[in-house]
């Protein structure tokens, strides 16, 4: 089994992106299953073409996309996407969308595939806070989630796919307003391998229960 | 050069208490300087006595109490106790002061003699959030520095001493409310070592210039 | 022109509820539009069922449902309402549904028909503060939302219909955590004002430039 | 019985500051106090020069000082001043002290001589907010409370003094980070009316029971 999990580059005036840097720090295998890292841009549209390209040479089975969420005290599983682009700044290409549709004729929104409440869980259980969220926002943490999900439902057919949002990283609030939570970037690192994990078991799974291989 | 460090057991339903945990894993050694660590319980006056009888046996040269202030970012050193105590729930052994004074004839309030500026650059020089703090609050954090700075101006004179506040570790706010923040044990650890650090070295500097060795 | 505008009764333990206390110190006209005001359970389903008796009975032009979000410092005007139904409480009938859709054939999310930045800007234009949400929970506000917006696509095609979410009032936070944000009844109730004119406005200028009248 | 009241001239970039405006709100009599209202600058050291001179021309039985929490939830009563100057920002004359002593010769610290709890529950009984706070920060705000009770302390000995801390009012917060609290112009300047007739009755408590009339 293959998994492909995205990062983003840093962005908004921060030297790192907690995304990419956890997602650089996976093993080569969890659970059995091939990890494949890939950072991408933090701009519109052109993220989701590297994705493509990425899931056409691996054909993983499995597409887990992370952002950062400043503000955010843990690693959060996104339930849905929106069509829906409402950039308060511009992305590293200077782009800045009011108010547009990601994909012209796409649903109003998707949900995730992924396993999101056996990944939360997992990540709890091995002592780490988590918790799903309803919102992946209007920028390009959405607009990939919500490219990704479009691209299964029309071409990748079978994928389980979704976004997970991680906090800032400890250096990252140094000078941000005392308050603002951040999370080690180890216990980021280790929340996506435990939510991996379960994504892969449970995938695992549901191919036993069908009767098909992989 | 000695550092007695003092950290409170549990208290409030919470299984850990993240202070004592965190000066459980100190080195032995902090920049050449002996450190000595002492779980005091979470209750009032009593966790000063315990103290007291610790400075008279190993005569330290610097004193460091550490508690939990659940909800903060960061490590934060405070600057003052004030003669107060106000307790929102009862301590260890069920005392529950009201609107009382810590000591009868205390001063209003005592500024930590500690070199807070430096030991939180210290911290932040080394990539990890913390600040200064302007309250301890009125439990037994408060109670407990200020016993502690009250002993030092009328008993042990010329010791340096103070507060520090830890947060939450990730585990107590996984069934928190979403938003708490906290911070991994390995950075609160860290940021003690390099507050310690810091600590001893602003010392050394002053002896040195005072022309004493110790 | 007929605005329907409804508000939830009380849950969760609270003794008020601000969306219909707010609703209720509506004047019986906005702009020149009639308002008609309606008290809803706080119960998922049965709401909507009520909303679209008085829907059929009052054939309003707009239809704005308002909820209490407490914790929010503002008046939010919701952009989408989701097919997902995951109860932390129960509602005030006791049905605490857990990850099942509110509708079995429905879209899997629908947007707001309102013109929620008119909106927006026209309380803010008053210096009072709002914002627009990208979620609104999971719970019976979003649940009553999604079934509006159905019932529109379905039924009712042309209405503009939405949700809106407001803070608690002052005299609800007087027990919760220190910090807990509220806002007074009269200023959402101003603020429900602000955004009704701005969509009476809307609605008036599209009929003109579509060249019906009503 | 009189009650002097001031309130700070805007700072820090806003156009308003709360803290004077409620001041000029406020009713001329207050449980049959009479209520003098004085407009300070928001300068350290001049602010107190001025309140100094109002204190001699007036002779007041109480003195309260109010001025801007930004980012709190509700009116908040402090406890304590101390006897330290550390300023993130200019003041309007420019002053920006570092880690200086307001009075070279004042305590540590000075606790309030106003009936806190009192005021506190006073509000609270009227459904508002209200809350005890243990650091009125190092700014302007620390600045005069500590100077009143400096003075009280070696000039004004008998008069009751103390420190109120108010919310931004909703037109500050529209253009803040959103989750940003507020209060109403009208429940602060509400909050303070029963926190004045607090304190006036149990000035006059007081004196019945010391047998002196006023």
């Amino acid at each position: 089994m293959k998994v492909l999990i995205t990062g983003f580059d840093p962005f908004g005036g921060d030297s790192v992106n907690p995304a990419y840097e956890a997602v650089k720090q996976l093993p080569n295998e969890v659970a059995g299953a091939q990890i494949i890292k890939l950072e991408i841009p933090t701009v519109f549209r052109e993220s989701a073409r590297i994705l493509e390209a990425a899931m056409k040479e691996h054909a993983p089975d499995i597409v887990i996309c992370v952002g950062q969420a400043g503000g955010r005290s843990a690693v959060s599983f996104e339930r849905v996407a929106i069509n829906l682009a409402e950039a308060r700044i511009p992305d590293n290409q200077g782009n800045q969308p009011i108010g547009t549709k990601v994909e012209e004729n796409g649903e109003t929104a998707y949900f995730t595939s992924l396993p999101i409440k056996a990944m939360m869980k997992n990540v709890q259980a091995h002592n780490l806070p988590a918790y799903i969220s309803y919102t992946a926002g209007t920028f390009v943490c959405n607009d990939i989630m919500y490219r990704l999900l479009y691209m299964i439902d029309k071409e990748f057919v079978g994928i389980k796919g979704g976004f997970v949002h991680v906090p800032f990283v400890p250096e990252q609030v140094i000078n941000r307003p005392i308050g603002t939570p951040s999370m080690s970037l180890q216990h980021i690192t280790e929340s996506l391998i435990y939510a991996i994990e379960a994504a892969v078991r449970t995938e695992v799974d549901s191919e036993v229960n069908a009767g098909t291989t992989h």
